[in-house]
């Protein structure tokens, strides 16, 4: 990742959302042009030639991504939803996060029972949020192979989860340490 | 409108998010590769002959539509925000919303003077979260000249008031009476 020309679009803002912790902004990357569609060919294109039926992205930046990874692969699109945003029925699923705890939810429609689902978000911390994603896209019978993200913070162990679960994992950018 | 193929993708919800209210779910679009790919080519083909230089979408659905967007215009993303989420200097506006109050809030160096952007959503109902957004983008200096919207509710006004604003008004689908 050394090099990487993406890194100088992402902005490191220290102690937020709260002290110690360095917040990864990619406002500056979904700003420019060139960056951005850069990032998008990159986290699909190992998805391309064999590409799911859908992309699921988790509220709200996995909203951005994904809705660019779908029309990319040329899907359709899940919304992982924060609690009560969804008007049909809905399963729901609580996970810690790496500020505080949180819970998502899919329509009971959303896929059919085989369909393959790539999971994309802006960013793996401890990957509870993606874990829980997997975990409701899995018990509606969906097929999750893969993962594909923009940062990985490894220390924090997201990526070795969504590993356990099965999942191809696949990052653009990671920061080790943090 | 009459006999729109994207109709059919629409799931008319009665009484949410409260009695009255007939919600208008574009979750079955979202879903459904081709009406998906279809519905933003028609929200972005008005503006590809003079794309602008970037795409506004407000959170969240219109992360999705707006990302797509972006992607089919190839241009960069300004993510129009709830209250809290961006971690650098930014602008805030409170506005009225068919269920309530909210607020809007942009990074100040999201866009630079004289840049030309589209505002996306999904839904337009009384346009106040989109009357707050072009407020925003207009006060770092943005040239707002349109908006692109899946669904019209012109009866709540949300049209006419951005018309006002001076926008070029642009909704796949309207229905009206709601």
């Amino acid at each position: 990742m050394s090099g990487d020309p993406l890194l100088a679009h992402i902005r490191n803002v220290p102690d937020y959302p709260k002290k110690g912790i360095l917040f990864r902004d990619i406002t500056p990357l979904l700003g420019h042009a060139a960056s951005l569609r850069e990032a998008c060919r990159r986290m699909a294109s190992p998805f391309e030639a064999h590409p799911p039926d859908l992309v699921a992205g988790i509220e709200a930046r996995g909203f951005i991504l994904g809705g660019m990874i779908a029309h990319f692969l040329n899907t359709g699109f899940i919304p992982v939803r924060k609690p009560g945003k969804l008007p049909a029925r809905s399963v729901q699923r609580e996970y810690a996060l790496e500020y505080g705890s949180g819970k998502l939810e899919l329509h009971q429609d959303c896929v059919q029972k085989g369909q393959r689902v790539l999971l994309v978000d802006d960013l793996v911390a401890t990957g509870g949020s993606a874990e829980a994603a997997v975990w409701l896209l899995r018990s509606l019978g969906a097929v999750v192979e893969a993962g594909s993200f923009l940062i990985d913070l490894p220390a924090l162990g997201g990526k070795k989860k969504l590993e356990d679960l099965g999942l191809k994992f696949h990052a653009l950018l990671s920061f080790p340490g943090q």
